[in-house]
């Protein structure tokens, strides 16, 4: 066979050159030489997309472009690289690149997140790649594993730290007991977060990548409106006050598990919610803006990748990563793993979702408060896994922790226990994970 | 394009079947339907190699045979399957193998660390896929992060626990106070330590683990005499206790380093021996029989990867992750990505491997004593990070920890200080990783 560099170039359309696009560009020019001994050939830009060329003078002015419809369907063009975000028009620009014969890399988790039958589609009819590695959780390596290393295990679980402006502001409330909104300004002027902060601190960019990962983790096509989503703004100081006095904190979770209920049927739930957890657990160290997910698999068992969640170089280091096997797989003209959605297993609401309650109250303190407090939990089916009072005053704060019960029971039975007269207060209510049940 | 179930099979050859094939045979049945979805075409056992088929009235008679040499060519075999270990004569079958074109997966670390250059060549010539994650780490997903994933990327360092028994022993002494051999014999007794712990605790395990680690990472050949091994059987309790009163403990790490010299000249160093880190650092944490492995690479900065590193069903998940990728690529008619030795960087010896020492001694208490043994330092071009002094009766404790030099300078300064009149007993030296320099 010839040597790489004696190869045909595997071409490659940019879509959009700012943080990340800007570290592709650098790194496809000073590893050139390491790229090609990798992929087999070299790889080389052929052409950056970007809405204004004329402020880009630190790119080659022969490679910059306004026309992105024409440069995804040149047929001078093998790979495009999307680095741009959103759903349109970059939807279009994609599907026309993939009818075209072009492979895919991509970091655009919405666009997955809602498109991915189209898009994946598209692939499959042209034999053409589409990768995404840097759309969860930035450089880690984490599709590709469950993807490919996992393929012949049954993964049951897949939990973790996906957003790291939440998991900045949750850290940052845990070290100084402030609220939330004051944290959440300091994140802003410290650049942690974004000036319209809403796709983190509400949940929606976890929840894009939670239905990536129970795609790829249960072979099944999860949308971000299937998933259960919540964000941070409703956590108090109270609630990390709370969690603190239990040995634990509280961090966002993307949560995709696989379900199998009394009669053996199988579903996948995928949310996005606060969540406390012990601060042994792995999870909990996990600070400032990294990235952490949990999988959990019949034969593996269980398994933690780590790692920088967002920024320019890391999101680069996934996306070279695609554009390596991409351009491997055009050298010897074959490709990738096709996606799968072959389980098709329906997706359970979050109400019919096992979960476990922490609910700290309250209290009047004089008795049979215990008792009708438990009793609204019994008159819902829900068990109590532990219970702790401690008198303040005239009042009591009592903690109650829960056995599993389907979500939908305890929010019906924390509603009916906040309507009780020897109740004063509902001081924090938080799902529980990663202890023994 | 036809449906799974309905392309010819890939025939597998299973080569051993004790508690890692037991498992593969087990899974390749249990979730045949699984696997053909994600292979795209059925996975069946076309045969299984053991050394006594009378001694396994589990297994379908009809498939085992102790012929090996015939089933690994046999024309009814895709690919071959290795779970028995060792070098000879597994070497021939695997050489005879991929000559006859089939595919191999393997989880024998020894024979990769000494034997890869032949068998990639083999696997090249023939167009046929080696994978072997399961050689490293045993569940985790590793080396296909690794391989494919930071492709794009450039490794820098790979350091971490790839050994469970000895991570046993260790945790067992730390948390005990007990020496090595007592331990060493608890851990024989519950099933943690084979009856000859030989490759375990002198560290032949790791540096072949190491071997194949930093010739993933770093795009050169390393075998596992390239590696420095020093295993824990002269770990003391005292060195353990000198690491606790410092915050620290002790673990028995793989280290695998990229090393620029002053005139920018690059060279790989892999090494296997006890080191101190702190207790906050990640590894640290890692208890029992899990492995873990850090990464660090130029763009994507720091990653971990945590899991079993070892048992019948972690080790089959990884095996079949591979297999899956292999029939995959069979029925693409293409292979995986190939091996790659180009950078072909020397591999540094360890006397000239910049490391950090922990050094504590016990001196006499008097005028003069850290003058003479801080000169020693100095001597050698050794600069000292901190000092701790502290009087035991007429004598005193002197804990000394080092600035990165060279392995050898360090090792030339510990032996002059040993024969110092005043230095009464060199009480334990270990490196120290981790920590800022």
């Amino acid at each position: 066979m010839a040597a790489p560099e004696e190869r045909p170039a595997i071409r490659v359309a940019l879509l959009g050159c700012g943080t990340v696009g800007g570290q592709v560009a650098r790194l496809l020019t000073e590893q050139a030489e390491e790229l090609a001994a990798r992929a087999g050939a070299p790889v080389e830009l052929a052409g950056i997309a970007v809405r204004r060329p004329d402020k880009h003078p630190e790119l080659p002015p022969e490679l910059l472009t306004a026309d992105v419809e024409q440069l995804v369907t040149s047929d001078d063009v093998d790979v495009v690289v999307e680095l741009v975000g959103g759903i349109e028009p970059v939807r279009g620009w994609l599907l026309a690149a993939l009818k075209a014969g072009k492979s895919v890399v991509t970091a655009n988790k919405a666009l997955l997140a809602e498109h991915s039958a189209d898009l994946f589609e598209a692939a499959d009819a042209a034999g053409a790649d589409l990768y995404f590695e840097a759309a969860v959780a930035g450089a880690i390596p984490l599709l590709r594993p469950l993807r490919e290393s996992l393929a012949g295990d049954r993964i049951t679980r897949v939990m973790g730290i996906v957003n790291g402006t939440t998991n900045y502001i949750l850290s940052a409330m845990d070290s100084t007991g402030a609220g939330y909104a004051e944290t959440l300004d300091e994140a802003s002027r410290l650049g942690y977060a974004e000036a319209d902060p809403t796709a983190d601190v509400d949940g929606y960019d976890a929840a894009s990548k939670a239905a990536i990962l129970a795609s790829l983790a249960f072979h099944t096509r999860v949308t971000a409106s299937d998933v259960h989503r919540e964000g941070i703004a409703d956590v108090t100081a109270a609630d990390l006050a709370a969690a603190r006095m239990l040995g634990r904190t509280v961090k966002l979770l993307a949560i995709c598990e696989r379900v199998t209920d009394d009669d053996g049927v199988e579903s996948v739930s995928a949310r996005v919610h606060p969540v406390m957890i012990p601060r042994s657990h792995q999870l909990a160290g996990v600070g400032g803006a990294f990235n952490a997910v949990y999988v959990e698999a019949d034969a593996a068992g269980e398994l933690m990748f780590y790692g920088q969640g967002a920024g320019g170089a890391p999101t680069a280091s996934a996306v070279l990563g695609d554009l390596v096997a991409v351009a491997r797989n055009r050298v010897v003209a074959g490709r990738g793993p096709r996606e799968s959605a072959h389980a098709a297993l329906p997706v359970r609401p979050m109400g019919q979702t096992p979960t476990r309650y922490h609910v700290s109250l309250s209290v009047a303190d004089r008795a049979g408060v215990l008792a009708q407090v438990a009793q609204a939990f019994a008159d819902h089916g829900v068990s109590i896994a532990a219970v702790r009072q401690s008198d303040v005053g005239d009042r009591a704060s009592l903690v109650v922790v829960t056995h599993q019960a389907p979500d939908a029971a305890l929010q019906s039975t924390v509603d009916e226990i906040g309507r009780l007269d020897v109740v004063h207060e509902v001081v924090s209510v938080m799902r529980v994970e990663g202890e023994d049940q």
